[in-house]
Parts: C-alpha cells; sequence; structure tokens
C-alpha cells in the first residue's frame, strides 16, 4: 500500500567556522574542531536522537524532528579544516565551499552553509555568481552568539535555515538570520551587536519564519535549471574597493589603481556622484579605464540606486565607469571578480555582463511612469 | 515700559550650493548662482514681506513669520561662490566655511549652512571638529528636490534649520533633515532617493520637529564655553578609507599606505576585526604604523562599535590599529584629518586624542553591568 | 496643430473641516469658515496666481504650478458648512458628503476631501463602501497642525493629494498622509502627536511620494467601471464596537446588544478568540445573533486577522459570529453599517456579503503552501 | 575560604497557561496540565539535568545551565489548575496569581509567569497595581508558538524571562517578548502572527536581550520598598471600554453606563476628543459621572496621549471626564479596577489617584520648553 510516513530530505550542512562554533580563548572567542556535530546531537530541538537511532544512521548524520510538513530533515555536517573566523576566509575558502557543493549536489537536496557573520555576505554574494544553473536551496547562516552559549541565537537560526533548505525549492543561494530569509548577493551586515544583524536595502526578504514559514515567491529569482549545475572556482583577486571621500589625493587613487588592479567598486555620493572639478581626479580614472580597469559606480548610501541625475553623476559615465545600479559593496565586489575571471569574454563582453541583471544582485526599473491602471 | 513684541534673533545662513538651490541643465541637475534669496522672498512660508517692508530691511535680509516662541528670525543669506554641488566639495571649501563662521561668529545668535546631501555627512564631521569651543548653534541642511520644484522637501528642511539655529543653543554642529536634527558627526547619508536620507546610527536625534519642536536635552553635548570660539582651518589631507574584503591584496594596501598617506580609516568586520592569517597584510599595517602612519579600526557596519571579542581583532591591536569605537567613517575621516594637523603634538599625544570622545563623535560604555538601581 | 501645451486636468475639493483649516480660540483650535480658499491663493506652492489671472479663471477657483508630468492641476473649494472638526461628524456627513461626490462626479477628473485626522480613517472606510463602481480617484487628506502656522504639514499633505487625485486614476477612496497614499479602508490613526499619523498594518502603501510620486499599481484595487458610479447613503447608525477584556460584565455585553442595536463590532483576543468557559457571555451573545444581530469577530491587534487556531476561537463561530479577516474596526464599523441599510438582501445574503472582501477591506489568503515555484 | 563558585538564585514560575504549554486538539490549540515541567527538564537550554541529580533536586525543582554572570537560576515551576488559555482569563484569576506572589514572596529572588498572550497585558497591567511595595523582579512572558513544536518562541521567551527574573532586581511587573523587557502596565498586543508580538507604544523598553542583556535603568520605576509587599486583590469588576466613533448611538452610551457600571475607559479621538455638538451623548456621559460612574479619557490611537488642544477635548472635561494620558486601554482599564475596589477612598481621593502616575504607567510631561542647557 501507500507509504503514508513523513518524506525524507537530505541536507547538507558545510562547517566554514563562524562564531556559532567558537568558544572562549585566551585573546577572545575562536573556533573549535571536532565539537559541533557532537554538541548538536545533544541538542533535542536539532537532533532527534530516539529516530537516528531507530533508523540506525551513521554517527555524524543528525536529523531534525518531524517537522510541520511531515518532513524527516536528516543533514550531514561536513565540516572544513581549519575552521575559519570568517575574518579569515579568502576567495580560496570561496573556492574549496564552491567544490563540496559540486561534489555533493547530486546527492542532497538541498545545502546550509554555517559561516561567521563578518564576511557572510561577501561569501553569499560570491557563491550567487560562482554557482551556475542553481536548482536547489543554498542557506547560508551562523549567529551573533555561539550556539554552546546558554541565551543565544545559533540554535534557531541554524533550524531555520535546515527547514527552509530541506523543504522549499528556493533556487538561490540565500542568507537566514533572525526569522528573515534574504537574497545572498543582496545582503550586508548592517549591525555588530544585535540578532537582527543583515539588512536587505534594495530588496525585499525572500521569507519569513516566525509563527509559519511563508515564501515570497514573487521575489524569488527564477533560474535556468535545464543545464546541469557547476561551479565557477576560479574568482579573480585583483580587486577592490575604493571609498570617495571630500578632497582624496589623485596620488591615492593612482596607487589603488595600478597593477595588478583589475577592476574596482568605486563607492561614489549619493545617486553615483564623485566630483566633477578634480581632473586630476578624473584624469586617473580616464587612464585606469584605458588600460581596461574596470571602474563599477556604487553608491555609499545603504539604501538607493546610481542613476544619472546630477552633471556629477556623468563625469564618471565620461571617464568610462559603469554604473552598478543598486547592488551592496559586496555583490559588487563579487560581481566584478566573476566576470574578470571569465578569460574567455573579451572586454565589451565583460563591460556588458557588468550592466546585467544576472542573479537578481541589482534592480532594473522601468522607464515610464504608468497613469492608471489600463496601462499595465 | 516694557517692550512686549516679538524678541529678534539673527541667523547667518551660508549657502554653499546643494541640490535645495539646483535647477535643471543639460548635464543634469548643476547649482544656479544669486537666484536662491529672491526666490525664498517669495516665499511666505519663509518669509514675512509686510515686516521686512514695515521694518526697512536691506534687500538681502530676510525675516520668517512669527514663531511660535513669539519670536522673529532674520536671516541673511551669505551665499559663497562657486555654488557647488557637494560632490564637488573639499577641503578647502571647508576652510572657507568656518573662516566665515569665525567672521560673524558674534554678529549672529546661531548658524545655517545649506549644503548637498552627498558630502553633508562629511562636511558636517569635519566643522564638528574644526570648531573650538562653539557655544552657538550650527545647523547643516539641504534637500533631495530643489527649492524651485513644485513638491520638494527644501522648503521644509529649511525652515526647520532656521527655528532651531534661532530659538535654541545647542552648542554643536548639527544636521537636519526630514524632521529630525542630529549630531552633525554621528550621521550619515543612508537613502539616496528618499527624504529621509540620513541616520544617526549609534546616537539618538538630538530633537524632533513635528508638531512641535522637542530638543533631548539629555543627549545634547555640553560644551565649554568660556574660551573663545575659533576655528581650526588647516584639516590634513593625506587621509583615506581603506575597505577589508576578503582576499584583499598585501599590494594594495601596501600602495595605499605610501607616502604621502598619513592616516587612514580601516574598515573592518564587524566589531573590528581583519584578518589574523594574513601575515602578508599584517605586515604592511605594522610597517605602516612603524612609519608613524596612524590606522583608526573602524567597522564597516552602520550599527555597532569596536570592541575586543574576538581573536581576530586582537591582531590588529597588534600591529598598532587604534579602535575607533562607533564612529561613522565620516567623523573617523575628519577626526584624522583634524588630529593629524595639529603639528605642535607629539605622536602619543595624537594616538591619545584620537581615543578620546572629543565632540560627542564616539560612545563610550561604562565596563561593569548594574545589577539593580542601588548600584547607580 | 498639434496643443503640445500642458495638460488641463480638474479637481474638486471638499473642505469639511479639520485640524487642516483651524485657528486658535478660546476653548482650543476650532474651524473657521471662508478663510482657507483665499489663504490658499496666497501660497506660491498652492496657486499659480499669475496663471489664474491670465487664463481668467472664477475667484474660487485655484491652480497649481506647472506639475513634473506638464499638468496643470485646476481645483476649486468646495467648503461646507458648518467646518467641523472630525470629532463632531456623523452618518449624516458622511451622506452630504457622497452626495457632493455623485453632484459633481461627471465635472472632475479627481476628488480630494479635506478632513480632521480624528476620524478621517473611519470617513475614509464608510466613502470606500458608500461610493459604487468608483473609476475616479478620491483622496482624504488633512493635518496635525492647521496650514496657517508656521510649521505645519498641511502644505505638503494637501499638495500631494492634489497631485494624485489629479495625475493618477487610482479608482478607490485613499487617504494621503506624509508622503504616502493608503486604501482608504485599510487605515487607521495610530499616532496623536505625529506628522507619520496614519499606519495601514494589514496591506502595504498605494503609492510614496518623496522624490517621486510611485505607484505600488499591483497593489492598487481593480474596480468594475462598466457601471455607473453612484452613492449609497443611507447607512445603518444602529452598530457599534464592543471591546472584550478579562471579567467583562454579561450584563454589559446584554445591554449593549440590545435593540435598536443591529450589528456590532467584537473586538476580540489575539486571532479571534473570546472566552469559552463564559457561559452567560456566549449565551448573550447567542441570544443576539438568534435575534439576527450581526457580530463580526475582529481582533484587538493592530495587525493581524482572526483566524480559526485556538478552541477559544470556535466558541464565537459556535454562537454564529462572522470572522472579520484583518479588516480594522473602522472598516468592519462601515461595512456593518454598509451591508445592514441593504433593505433588500436577506439575512443570509447579508452574513454572505460580510464575509467577502468588497472593496479591498479584507486580505483573502491562499491556503496550501507552495513548495516551489512550479506550483504558482 | 571564600566560596569562589556560583552564586545560587531562586524564582519561582507560576504557570498559568497560555499557547506556550499547549497542544493540537480537535477543537484548535488547548492547553495540557502536567507536561510543561516535565518537557522542560528534557531540554538542555533549560535544564541542567547533570547538575540537578548531583545537587540532589527535588523532581520538580529545574536549574539553569550556568549563566554569563556565573549564576545558577534554580527554578521550581508553579502550575496554576485549570490551565487557561489566556482569552478565558477572569479577574479571579489574578486575584490567584496575586496570592501566589504574595504567599511566596519571601521564598524567592524572583518570579515568573507564565501566560497566553491575548491578555497576557491585561494581567501584566493589573497585577501591576494589584502590586504594591514591590521590591522583586517580576516577569510575564508566554509565546505564539508551543514550547512542545519544533521551531517556537517559547524557549527563549522563558530563558530570558528566568535570566532576567533571577539576575537583576527590576522591581516593576514586566513583560518578556522576543528579546526586550517592557512595563507591563505599558505593554499591549500589535501583532497577532508575529514572534514580535508587543509594543510599549509610549515608553522605551527597560532592557534589551540579544548578545547582552542591557538594562534601561534610567527608565526603570523606583519603588518604594521601605514597606512590606503586599496584594491588593479585589479588583472592582464593573468596569468597561467603550469605543466613540461616529453616530454613536446616545442609547448605547446609556446602556453602557447602567449601573452596576462603576467606571468606563472612554476610547476618544486623537488627543482625547469626543462629539462636542451631542448634546444627547454628553448629557449621559455628565448623567453618569454625577451618578459617580467614573470616566477615564484614553485616545484610540496606539501612541499619544490625551492633552486639552482643541475645543472638542474640552467638551469631555466640562462633563466631568477624568484626562488619561497616554496610558494603554489595558493599563486604564486595571487602573479603574484597582482605584474604584478601595472602598475606603472617597470620590476625591479616587479622582485624584486616577490622575496620578502610581506605577509608571502614565508620562508626565514639564510644562515649559526648554531654550538652553542652563535652564536644566
Amino acid at each position: 500500500g501507500d507509504y503514508k510516513g513523513p518524506v525524507q530530505v537530505r541536507v547538507l550542512v558545510i562547517n566554514t567556522g563562524g562564531t556559532i562554533g567558537m568558544v572562549e580563548e585566551e585573546k577572545g572567542l575562536a573556533p573549535e574542531a571536532n565539537k559541533l556535530a557532537k554538541a548538536l546531537k545533544k541538542m533535542p530541538m536539532l537532533h532527534d536522537d530516539v529516530y537516528a537511532k531507530e533508523s540506525r544512521f551513521p554517527d555524524e548524520t543528525l536529523v531534525l524532528p518531524l517537522s510541520k510538513q511531515n518532513k524527516r530533515i536528516i543533514y550531514t555536517i561536513l565540516e572544513l579544516s581549519p575552521l575559519l573566523d570568517s575574518s579569515n576566509m579568502t576567495t580560496d575558502d570561496w573556492a574549496k565551499i564552491s567544490k563540496k557543493l559540486e561534489q555533493y549536489y547530486e546527492q542532497y537536496d538541498g545545502f546550509v552553509i554555517l559561516h561567521g557573520t563578518d564576511t557572510m555576505a561577501y561569501t553569499a554574494s560570491a557563491l550567487s555568481f560562482m554557482c551556475e544553473n542553481l536548482g536547489k536551496t543554498i542557506v547560508l547562516t551562523g549567529s551573533q552568539v555561539p550556539i554552546y552559549e546558554l541565551r543565544n541565537d545559533g540554535r534557531a537560526n541554524l533550524l531555520g535555515a535546515l527547514l527552509i533548505a530541506g523543504q522549499f525549492v528556493i533556487p538561490e543561494v540565500c542568507l537566514y538570520f533572525y526569522n528573515k530569509l534574504y537574497r545572498g548577493n543582496r545582503v550586508t551586515k548592517v549591525d555588530a551587536g544585535s540578532f537582527d544583524a543583515f539588512s536587505s536595502p534594495n530588496l525585499p526578504p525572500l521569507a519569513n519564519a516566525e509563527v509559519d514559514i511563508t515564501i515570497n515567491w514573487e521575489t524569488v529569482w527564477r533560474a535556468d535549471t535545464t543545464q546541469k549545475f557547476r561551479v565557477h572556482t576560479t574568482m579573480n583577486g585583483n580587486v577592490g574597493v575604493l571609498r570617495i571621500f571630500p578632497g582624496i589625493n589623485a596620488a591615492t587613487v593612482k596607487a589603488f589603481l595600478q597593477p595588478p588592479m583589475e577592476g574596482i567598486v568605486l563607492e561614489t555620493y549619493g545617486t553615483g556622484n564623485a566630483p566633477s572639478n578634480r581632473e586630476d581626479l578624473l584624469l586617473e580614472l580616464k587612464k585606469a579605464t584605458e588600460r581596461k580597469v574596470v571602474i563599477l559606480n556604487c553608491t555609499q548610501c545603504l539604501r538607493g540606486s546610481v542613476v544619472a541625475v546630477y552633471e556629477t553623476g556623468q563625469s564618471l559615465s565620461d571617464v568610462g565607469a559603469i554604473p552598478g545600479g543598486d547592488m551592496t559593496p559586496e555583490a559588487a565586489l563579487a560581481k566584478l571578480s566573476y566576470i574578470l575571471s571569465k578569460r574567455d569574454l573579451c572586454w565589451e563582453e565583460k563591460k556588458k555582463m557588468l550592466s546585467e541583471n544576472l542573479r537578481g544582485e541589482m534592480t532594473v526599473v522601468p522607464r515610464e511612469a504608468k497613469i492608471c491602471l489600463k496601462d499595465t
């Protein structure tokens, strides 16, 4: 007859480190290896030990208590070595993570990546580009307080991430924190000391997990899943972020743009403005773009977009800067790294891709205003 | 007998430019000289022409309609030349503004500075240090839409700024926008497209102006007014902001820290963390601090403070970085410029001043937690 | 040849009273007749006197300066008599307003109704039902401070309301306040002392008017405009709001439900709960519903909806209460008044209409959760 | 030598019921007796079983894991019978709870009361008056999702409440929810479906519990602890809430005010306004106050206070209504019940007490505006 029991889904949890698994040491909090999985096994809200034993799961396999949707989320912790404070992560670590995703893509229904909050937005943005043809859910999460502490946000964040990764097909790299699921390439860490650490300033959250988990399907990115999932691991490291400020030295800009620099995110004022009366500055930028250094014009403001409103915005276009829309600096940096690593593309193709919305990282706004509903 | 009529107060309005006084030109919005004062004279909410004529004020003197506090705010527009889009402002312009403040300090009761929103937070921060022994109210304001447009926020912002500058003694450099008065060295522009453009993420507003103007006196900075007001006009321009990101090249950092650079704001992760496993990076920072380049450790996060929590935060202290508390990048940059320009101070004194709260730009948090009220 | 000049649109402004047109009198603020139109004529942001004179408009006709959309909004103030503090408005006043709307419907492109903030949400809700087959924009607005005061929110609110009513076809009764346009039957006054006085807790705003006016067209109600606009003026006044609280006397409930009461909004707890262990209370409610008194179950909570979650919610259904979804008390009251006045409907039809979403006043939530986009 | 070990504190948890301890039954969620303590014993974040066994605690005694403050919070669950959905609670239940507080006051350091969210604000308000000379911390808490569910807010809310009640002396009846501690007589349930269910609209929270627990000591109520704690259990049940709305029938008001009604909260418009042109209505109110029925004038608005601004506000004072400041309806109702039960007070004394701030339930605003700091 029909199997009426709960459906089993499998989630891979890649543990890269982060506060969630840290302990107090002499110099401050630091990660401790081989501790998390054991600790989770003793947390009834994150592991149903009775069910695990009945089902004879291997030691490193955990399983959540039965979910509201009548699913059993079975998960495995894959701990990277060494575990890292996310301040210490590099592009090599991104490659390492993405290769694990590729290696295990077919075996699991969804993925959770444990990560420190300090650079979680950078990794989420990077992975959103590195993952091509993504058709499954990937959720980054972590916490502001270690999961071993009495009061901590780690348990709830991990549980929410597991439930979302295991039960919903949201084919994006997401970030889950404090009851909300965000598009990974849209978030930035806004609060160093609050549980509500992240914000997606230019796009609403993808989901909310309070009394129920409610997904905003109309916001979820629609992906091309006909091609096979693959990861692009070679990100270009010759990138940087330069913040404009009044009186910035042309010499500083020149030094910053020197080889091996291949592309920068220029954090400009307001809607994408920079000095138009600084010949010395504009000259350095022009020389760079002539050398085929990409200059991506993004705003310093938390919310908002680069648009051509002011005469001072025009000066940047004149020297060859590309408008970065409403991208966060993390997403802009990741996009630059990604596209500049595509050695097979020509210069024009790279500039074109930079202006396009590849993974939902940029908002494209319709040009004409509607007067009434009939115009829909 | 007693003069029972309204009290007259005098406010100087220094017009530096900004969107508030811009018109649409070929390349976008740009300032137009000699237009604002004339336009304000025709706006009944900003000028009482009958009273002005009765009182035989000179042409360039305007006066608000009678205020609720029964005061007549008489104001003069001092227009700088050229008027600037604030993207085009430099430290020389800050010197220019502060010299006007010094020149007219005794003649006026309060001051309003019209300014573009793009770098208003930078100027407000800079002036908060450049003004020493300030005993009168200085309010920067502007708008997201020109005051000549049909719907605009300029009228309300200017009116609020005038009323506050003329009627309250708040001895600080403040910023007034969208019904709220902020400490100038605490704000940052957070929204490029909203009327609610500014935020003071680590300090509540100083005042609110809606149905009534209510001042939060307990937050207002208490200044030393026994000494005479003076301005410090020579800011050190050899400063910069460097944002850490995963994989940042040591070569980039080295180039950025080269002479003539004298001090940088290092925008780190979370509560002040940077890679502790990047020997190459830490080496460049150490070499810089050994060369007496100041490295001020501030967080990339909008809200929060640099505190020693993580092992990765310690690595920066070890190479000589100075904790920047919860300062905004604008305030940190201004403080650096100010202190590094004090040629008479020795290196140790400069480092000490950088760690102290000079103008309310940093929050100092008490160390021990209180258990109950008796401990107050 | 083609007339390339601005398009002229006509808006009728029905002035019912409210703080926006009040002056200080002995006992406090009170309306003053025949003052507003004259005062508006002297406000350049609300009246272009040069254009009015050139066009030879009659004295009581005003015209806005040219709008960004190149439209000339010509408006007439129709002042009701007496002007009312909205605390003094009754259902007769609603009838009076709606008859004016009906009388002038064909002559004008859009409508603005000046109104006090105290009962603006009630009037907006009532009119949303009383207006049948609405195909034009109706915007209620007002202010927290009289438009004659130096600092006030009246000018900006009136201007925004005129621009929206004149330039966009939003076929709803709306409420405009502090840069936001709301669905009229979704708002409630949440702040007695702030400019940001209203909230639409269970539906996002219909539009935002800051740098630009942006309409959320996907939220705007799609109306049936094939039939001719008409107003239903006879609202049933035998209605009331009863707030449940712990220990409420059955005698109080009984007295409240006595004839002539025909329908009440029962403000229950949380998601629509009331005591299930109070036989005396439930008996009174049951006797009432048996007498065909309608009991509409709405939540006391600002945000949220009545749903059947708890055993205590079931007890109300058992005695015949009708779930009121996420309606505000103002909307629920107006809906009751409207439906209970339809003498031609039978009891069953009335109950059915009460449960349906007639004017966007209630959110209907889909029952099954979506697992992935394919289910869209 | 010195005992260097953790300090032991004792907290009594009075379980009245509520969603936190509910299970799914036929008609919806309902409480289940004798289940909570057993379940908590199996939750490592709420009970340290090893320590409990080592210390040989009785079965019904639980103990939290060691806190950051090096304290051991030992707590006992006192389960009332029957456990109640808070919709079913009455003033008798308040008396029951307060008698337990009085009975165990000396034996425990702090108190937590588990309660449903539906009427938690009513109970918190009531207890704040019923408890006289309170010198210890009392925290009400609960949850929107049962603690037996996989994802729920109950664990975190209970943990936070225990830590606060056990470690801080906040001599008030408080409410703890979603990381914030509020003054109990200042809260209202604002969201029926979110974890962030409560708001204290007219007073900031007393504490925040995220990375750390931070108490806003300047807001905490300073109590008179020289007298012995006692509870006042006989609340007057002849009270009610009447919401004014346009067109309200004088007959309805008359019926509502009939004996045995002794006092009502009149929910008026805005800053405390009601119709001044409804002679019939004002007559009923006047007749009631002449009969010594108390009419407490509170605003319908979530935020704000009753102040005399409008002519329509004066009409209520004229008929004898007492201004209720910025009290919530829950606090106003509780205060009425409390004062009207004091049979030893004369009419004038009762009216005087109603106007005074007894437990921090009302904000008193200074009359004159300060111009500068010297006026402090």
